[in-house]
């Protein structure tokens, strides 16, 4: 299957996002996609001013404009992620689109972003964000894919599920940003492919996007043997690339860490006191 | 605390490589340590007829190596792994001594290694090996650490679960070869650590050892941000690392991963077949 992956500045409004990516768009060569995987936030710049700001209802601006782009270009679209507004609610939600244009299902997320950084700064996204509570899986033509969103990268059992489920491919729209990225966000994506032996494939918006949020960019693509067969760089750009989910099964013949699983629930615990 | 890790060459027999442990021994500065870590099957070449040929009782020539060692430096040891003897089965097991040279935890390895190479040349631990059914932890002045071997570090619930029950540090004796190395074994480490904020010290035979196994070396420490402090090439040699177990909770707090932890044992599945 081949992926096109987005990596755009973020602006500061919706509608100068949406012009921006136009023009992005019209750069990128008129293939013929089965999936566009567009960041974490690409409408809107990371902070919760602007999330509110440019938060989306279902019938949205971003969402009206992903219905477009899925249709323009026959591929499914998993819409990064946009601030939805859902009531008095605002989530970090992904919307996923089918090759006809509908919104075929939905990913918000689960463990929201939390940290405090060197200088002593502290960012919750909880201040502001509600949290989602369900998986979102999509069984295409080409086999099943999943949806995570940034920070739920860093919790094994969450993809260990998806995997469960028969995820070949997660994808995952995040922005992690130059203190968590060059320590935590390679080799958090090729463990959880090692692990699980699928692909994993990130988008995040680029660094020079508006605002004090500071993207890493790096999108890439890892393949089940932890392998990264695309990166970028911190700039705007885009990645397109083949995916070949047949080599899920390649790495799980060879390797064999699935079949090896042992129930650990009631293993007892050999615990030594020497003090 | 202060940790020495070693990293032989693994010599035909027992009795050769107790002497040419001595040597390396002498080659090593007389710190006082608080902990020495040795590499798994560190007294016998990686294959089945090896492990047959130099397998240990729980009174054997390498446990009584290794109790006078703990005696010499007074520090604990976690004895690698040894090819343990008991009844008619044989273990893959890490014996625990304390400062006095007395066995007081062992190990054994519980997810047995598998894998077809690239030649298509299938190795099984199973073949030949029993596996254990019980998590390894010692409660020292130091903090709390646990053991696991090698492969096991593929299975982050594993890891979890020492890390659930309080463990800041774990011990692995391993021995990753020269195809699953370069592959994936700076990258696990640092996922685990990265993922449970707590250091992870692995040991591994170097690559020279005698025999058709090529061990992939590469000893190393990685602290709870998931930096590697030290690591080793892949030729005979030790680290002597100063281990602080307070940075533990700097990470923790710094990225509040395990308080944003999630029940995912109920979490619904958002399933679109969309074919």
């Amino acid at each position: 299957m081949k992926v096109l992956v987005i990596q755009n500045d973020v602006q500061e409004t919706v509608e100068k996002n949406l012009r921006h990516m136009d023009t992005l768009m019209s750069k990128i060569p008129k293939d013929s996609f089965d999936f566009i995987l567009f960041p974490e936030m690409f409408t809107s710049p990371y902070e919760h001013q602007y999330f509110k700001l440019n938060s989306q209802t279902a019938d949205g601006q971003v969402i009206q404009y992903l219905k477009k782009i899925a249709k323009q270009y026959h591929s499914y679209v998993i819409g990064g992620s946009v601030p939805e507004k859902d009531g008095d609610k605002i989530y970090n939600s992904a919307f996923v689109f089918n090759p006809q244009g509908h919104v075929i299902n939905k990913y918000q997320k689960i463990h929201l972003f939390s940290i405090t950084y060197p200088n002593g700064v502290t960012f919750k996204e909880s201040d502001l964000l509600s949290s989602g509570n369900q998986l979102s899986i999509i069984e295409t033509p080409y086999g099943k894919v999943g949806i995570i969103i940034c920070f739920d990268i860093r919790f094994p059992e969450l993809i260990k599920k998806y995997r469960e489920a028969g995820c070949q491919c997660l994808f995952v729209p995040a922005a992690f940003n130059t203190y968590t990225g060059p320590l935590h966000w390679r080799t958090t994506f090729r463990a959880r492919a090692i692990d699980n032996q699928i692909y994993m494939i990130g988008s995040s918006p680029s660094r020079q996007s508006f605002g004090s949020y500071e993207p890493y960019g790096h999108s890439l693509v890892v393949d089940p043997f932890g392998k990264v067969i695309k990166e970028l760089d911190d700039k705007e750009g885009y990645i397109i690339v083949d995916v070949d989910l047949s080599r899920v099964n390649d790495a799980r013949q060879r390797i064999p860490i699935i079949k090896n699983e042992v129930n650990l629930s009631d293993m007892l615990i050999n615990h030594e006191v020497d003090q």
